[in-house]
Order: structure tokens, then C-alpha cells, then sequence
């Protein structure tokens, strides 16, 4: 598995074809997927390892992608924290009760990972018998998982978030520290069950100024960065609408970075570094035009990557309704790609 | 007028104190404004000239500002376009006739500003008695007018707009170009009837790559902008989620550039050029925490600026509940900072 493109990539290495998967590969935009979710909740197929295994597996021989990502949800982790988590049909998730004053951040639960999120390590040892490409274990970034944690759900202006950071620093700190720990238990007991890499999903951050970022977010990245330096695998650092402080986002850590199609890929690579493994950062909206446009865009971030290196992938998850013939074509245009 | 501080830095040249304003600083968050709310609808309030300039001066002598904006809405030629146009309270805007196919586009009218929009002209004659601080006229740019008609609201992804650009892309240059042509008419409008100063706001264009904003977008917004040379006022390109584009946001034209928070100023104008007068940039949000936390972000902020060429303003327009002290207390810290 060490020698598998996607690994490799990761780790800088040279590959004979630059490796692609997608965020959200799993999901409604396929039919098998929204056949099942008619019969099971969305967090009972997170919560049985048979179902979320199968899930996993649906897109990897439809698509031929070169990695698997474990299905879960980056809020898993709040139930057993004790602020409740429901996903209503439509509404995206609530959280019942959100953790808002210093009360609300001491009351919050130590979690054992292995006891009470234990299902997403038997998920994934079901799917690393099944597979032979490596396998993605993941969770969110302190900050999306705070924020979460304080709105009470999906935000616009995250004011909620803001005001804490800027009115009651040391809770908010407090808070950033009690997920931190728990998010470095979480993502090394999944290494322990066989993740062969893991992602941080940091997918709110970029409501934030670089100056905020640097000062309330930055050191608590870097805290389960490197808390995972010694797991043994590839950690992606997964952001978006960062594209203007990923000096920043860098120095929190990872292995590689994965931005949004907000920056020219090779922009970003000159900012980072060429010895900076990337992935991205194809705008997911682009899988819904005709193929020769898909295939300008893939082409064009192709190009401006460079090749070594580099992980194909979108900016954000797969869309609803995503037709899933595109899908597999970007698959089949990254793989014949030559490059230069 | 010429000599106001807020001309002179629109113009870089050399101001006694840097000029402020705030966008949306007329509306929900002040208690006069949501009093005459009560009694009628946002609709009435625009298209009455006497509403409109009373809600305009509303907040000039509580804030000590230097200029003021015609209170108006970005949406509001959409009507005489034919699209139709209702607000519903809490849910944002509404176009009931959305634009999605070349049959569509080719029934949009042809607007003629003074009789269909002429209660735009009238509010700015009504203010320009009143007030002695620059009046700012304003529209939508081609990029944001066109994704409310093309979505038919707001939204997330931009889904149907992109895929407009992208599967037909003929029938998007034909609505960027109708609404091209409606823009520069109108703000000639504005110009003849007492507007000192135009901004121009493309607040959804963030949601593009650079690559489609160069393509899509750029030659349309710099229509507009060429279009105005001639009008002899200056005219601020303002913008959101546009960071990591601003030299491509810069090429469109415009004499004064405004973007968000997400990049600091510093580097802004490092990319720019010295020479490009540039507004912004504090988070809305900041206006909430507690005073010291606001004056260290507005000092910040007027230090990597460095004084000549900046206009400072939010990133983004005042949120509801703002407390009003609060803004006021943003004016006399611009104006009571010293550069060094």
C-alpha cells in the first residue's frame, strides 16, 4: 500500500499517473446510496459498521478512484461530548444543546474513542478487507467543530463563533483545547484500525481574517497536527476559502495541503513551495457542465500542478444531483493525462 | 466637495484624517430606520424619493461619517428588466420570473433609467440639498445582477448561473450584455442627478475561479467601468471572496478597489500597487465584540493600509443588531488615528 499512487503523492514522490479521489464520493449524487438511505438514517449508516462499509465501498469500482474514504461524519464525535446531534431531512445537522459560556465548555464530556466512537474503527477494518486502494479515515478541524459546537448548526456570519473568540478568549481556548485532545485520540484510534491516511477537515475557516486565523485557530491545528506527526501516515490539511493566508494554513501542518478552486493551482504551489505535497481543486459545480468543459478545467489544473506531488480532487464535496458519468470521466481524463 | 476628504482619497491624494463610511450604514440595525420599517414596505421605502432621503441621512450626523449612500437597492432595475422583483420578510429577495434560457433573455426590456428608475434620481437630488458630505450612487455589477436573475434569489453553489456560463455560454454574454447596458445608463443617472461618487458591488462574483471570473466575468465588469470614464466621479469596485483575484478584480477597472477581510491590507496593496486607492476592510462581525477588540483590528487595519489612498469601511455591509455605539466609535477612531 506504501507504494500505491495515492500514498506516494502524498508523500512527494514521483507516480506514474497522478492519483484522483473526491470528497463526498459516497453520497446521494448515487443511486445505490440513495436507495439505502431510504431504508437506514443517515446516522444509523454512520453508527453500523456493515452499512457504513458498504456505503464506502459503493463508488470504488464505478469510478476506479485511487483512494477510499471511510464513511462517517466530521459531528460524530459531539454526541459523546454531550451536546446532542440531529440530522433533520433537508435542514443540514443541529445540535440541541450548543455550548455557548464557560458552564456549557466545563460540562463538556472526555470522550473514550474507542468505546463511544468504536464503530467507525469496525467500519473501517470491515472496508480494509474488502479493498486494495488505501483507505481515508477523517474528522473536522478544531475550528469547524467548534463553530458547529457554538452556532448550534450551519452558519452565515459565524457571529456566535467570532463573538466568543473575541469577548471570552480563555472559553473559547478552553473549548479549542477539550476537542483538540479528543481529535487526536479519535484519528489515531482510526490509523489504529487501518486508515492508511487521514484528512482534517477545516471546511468553515475561511470566514475568518488572516489575522483572527493566526491567533485563535493556528495553534490549535498545529496541536493535532502534531499530535498525529507520529501515526505513521499522510494527514491532509483540508480548507476552503483560505486561499489568501494557506502561508498560514501551512504552518498548522500536514502532510498536504487541499485547498478550493478559489487559487490557480499553480499560484498556489509557487506560494507553498514545490516541495509542498497539494490536492485539489476542481469547483464541483464544474462536473455538472458538458465533458469538453469538465475536461478544460481538469486539464488546466493538471497543467498548472505539475504532476509530482500532486492528488486530483474537487474543492469541496460532490454535489446533489451530480451526474455520476462525469464523475467517472474526470477519473478516466486524470489517469490518461501526460503530462508535459 | 472636490476637496472632501473622501473625494481626495478616492483621487489618492494626501487627506488631514482618513475617511470612513460604512456600507448598508442606513438600515435594520438603527431604531429610526426600523420605526419608518414599521410603517412601510422596503419596496416603498426605495421607490419613495422622500423615504429613501430620509433614510439616507438617517445615520450621517449620529456616525460623523464622510460620506453617504443613497439608499437604494442593488435589485431594484430587475423590474423594468421584466423579471418582476418581491422581497418576503426574513427570506431575502425573490425574482418570480427567473432567467434561464435564450428565450428568456431575449424578452428582457430595455430599460429607460429616468422614467422607470427615476425615483432613484429623485431621493439623490432630494439628499444632495441636505447634506455636505459626498453622496455615493450605486448598482449591482453585471456578474451579481445576473446570478439573482439567473437563480431567481440567493445562493449557495450558483449552480444554474455557472452552468449558464458554461453549456451556454452565448445566451450569458447576451444577458451580461443587456444588463451592461441598463448599468451604464443608470449610473449615468445617478451621476447627472448629484452623486459625487459610484460604487459598484459584485457581492457573489467570490464564488468563481479565477479562470471563470477572467472569462465570464472581467470583460463585462470592465464594460461598465469604461463606460463610466467620463462621468467624473469616481467609481469603487467592490467585491467579496475575491482575494486571491483582486489583480484580475483590478483589470476590470474601477478608480478605487474595496474587498473583505480575508486578505490584510498590507499585502493588498503589496499586490495592487501603491498607487491604487483602495477600501476596507474590517469584518462586520468585529463590530460586536467590546471596544478594545475593535479598536486593535481598526488600528491594524489603518496601519497596513499606511495612511494616503485608503477609505476605510467594512468588508461587507453592517449586519442587523450592530450596536450603534459601536459604529459611531469606529468613526472617531479613524479619525483620531495618527499615521506615523
Amino acid at each position: 500500500m506504501e507504494n500505491s499512487r495515492f500514498i506516494k503523492a502524498c508523500r512527494g514522490e514521483p507516480v506514474d499517473k497522478t492519483p484522483v479521489w473526491f470528497m463526498r464520493q459516497a453520497g446521494r449524487y448515487m443511486r445505490v446510496y440513495r436507495d439505502l438511505k431510504e431504508k437506514h438514517t443517515f446516522l444509523e449508516m454512520c453508527k453500523t459498521p456493515e452499512l457504513a462499509c458498504e456505503v464506502t465501498l459503493q463508488p470504488l469500482d464505478v469510478l476506479g478512484v485511487d483512494a477510499a474514504i471511510i464513511f462517517a461524519d466530521i459531528l460524530l464525535p459531539l454526541e459523546p461530548m454531550g451536546t446532542g446531534l440531529e440530522f433533520s431531512a433537508g435542514d443540514g445537522p443541529v445540535i440541541p444543546r450548543p455550548v455557548r459560556d464557560r458552564k456549557a465548555v466545563q460540562k463538556l464530556l472526555p470522550v473514550n474513542a474507542e468505546e463511544q466512537l468504536g464503530f467507525v474503527a469496525d467500519a473501517i477494518r470491515l472496508v480494509r478487507r474488502e479493498i486494495n486502494i488505501p483507505l481515508v479515515g477523517f474528522a473536522g478541524a478544531p475550528f469547524t467543530l467548534c463553530s458547529y459546537m457554538v452556532e448550534g448548526g450551519k452558519s452565515r456570519e459565524f457571529k456566535t463563533t467570532k463573538l466568543m473568540m473575541y469577548e471570552a478568549t480563555d472559553v473559547w481556548e478552553l473549548l479549542m483545547d477539550k476537542v483538540c485532545t479528543m481529535l487526536v485520540d479519535y484519528l489515531k484510534m482510526q490509523v489504529a484500525a487501518g486508515a492508511q491516511a487521514l484528512q482534517i477537515f477545516d471546511s468553515w475557516v475561511g470566514c475568518l481574517s488572516p489575522s483572527d486565523y493566526e491567533k485563535y485557530v493556528l495553534p490549535y491545528s498545529k496541536r493535532v497536527f502534531d499530535g498525529l506527526k507520529d501515526v505513521g501516515v499522510p494527514v491532509i490539511n483540508f480548507s476552503t476559502g483560505t486561499s489568501t493566508m494557506l502561508d498560514l494554513v501551512q504552518k498548522a501542518g500536514g502532510d498536504v495541503l487541499s485547498f478550493d478552486w478559489r487559487i490557480q493551482m499553480d499560484s498556489a504551489r509557487t506560494l507553498l513551495g514545490k516541495e509542498q505535497p497539494v490536492q485539489g481543486n476542481l469547483d464541483p459545480v464544474t462536473l455538472f457542465a458538458p465533458i469538453p468543459v469538465i475536461r478544460e478545467g481538469v486539464y488546466d489544473i493538471l497543467k498548472r500542478a505539475g504532476g509530482r506531488g500532486h492528488i486530483f480532487n474537487l474543492g469541496h464535496g460532490i454535489l446533489q444531483h451530480t451526474p455520476v458519468e462525469h464523475v467517472k470521466a474526470v477519473v478516466e481524463m486524470v489517469h490518461e493525462y501526460q503530462h508535459e
